[in-house]
């Protein structure tokens, strides 16, 4: 018998400019799930999915897409930049990242990437 | 300060009829997240949200909507039926569910609710 799979899952929290964080990254063989809150909900649900060709060695470009939620131009923005270094690092595996964040701002953002790291599943 | 917010999560995993079969459950302030695999994917991702009409006290109905993976008319069965007695035990929250089961029967469907049961986390 196959080693009995674990899904695994991390979490971390912080507080960002007085606004209470808290990442959980969970592992599936098909997608690397990660929730980004400061306000307790799954947000805004986006999958980050990258367009592999085969062959290509080079970094891929990223499709997102919004699952739940409202679809605004920013939000993409943002779920490329957090989700693309986890893809990169797990071997281009698709995230489905939850997003609700009360600031946006780079200095939250670069905090919010060290959680991730931090809690690293891939 | 208000209590720290934790996000909630809670694993279980059981051999049904040979296939290991793992559930993760997790709640956030809007939805709570339901995965049940026995690929170790999120696989097909669907959300059952109650219909709630305000001074209506009989069981709501719901709609459930396939976000990623096939849309089959079973999937919306099998969700329904997996989903309605976690979002009716907590108060009629929406339901976030991964499905990805290579056995669909009767028997795996009532093991897979005691499983859901034991990750209670709402």
């Amino acid at each position: 018998m196959a080693p009995q799979p674990v899904i695994r899952s991390k979490q971390a929290e912080k507080t960002i400019n007085g606004n209470q964080t808290q990442v959980v990254c969970t592992e599936f063989s098909n997608y690397i799930f990660i929730v980004l809150t400061q306000y307790g909900k799954i947000g805004t649900l986006v999958s980050i999915t990258p367009d592999t060709r085969s062959g290509d060695i080079s970094v891929p470009m990223y499709t997102s897409k919004v699952l739940l939620g409202k679809d605004e131009p920013l939000t993409h923005v943002y779920a490329k930049n957090v989700a693309t270094f986890v893809s990169q690092e797990s071997g281009n595996r698709p995230i489905l990242l939850g997003l609700s964040l009360k600031d946006n701002s780079a200095e939250t953002m670069k905090t919010v990437k060290d959680m991730i790291k931090s809690c690293q599943v891939w």
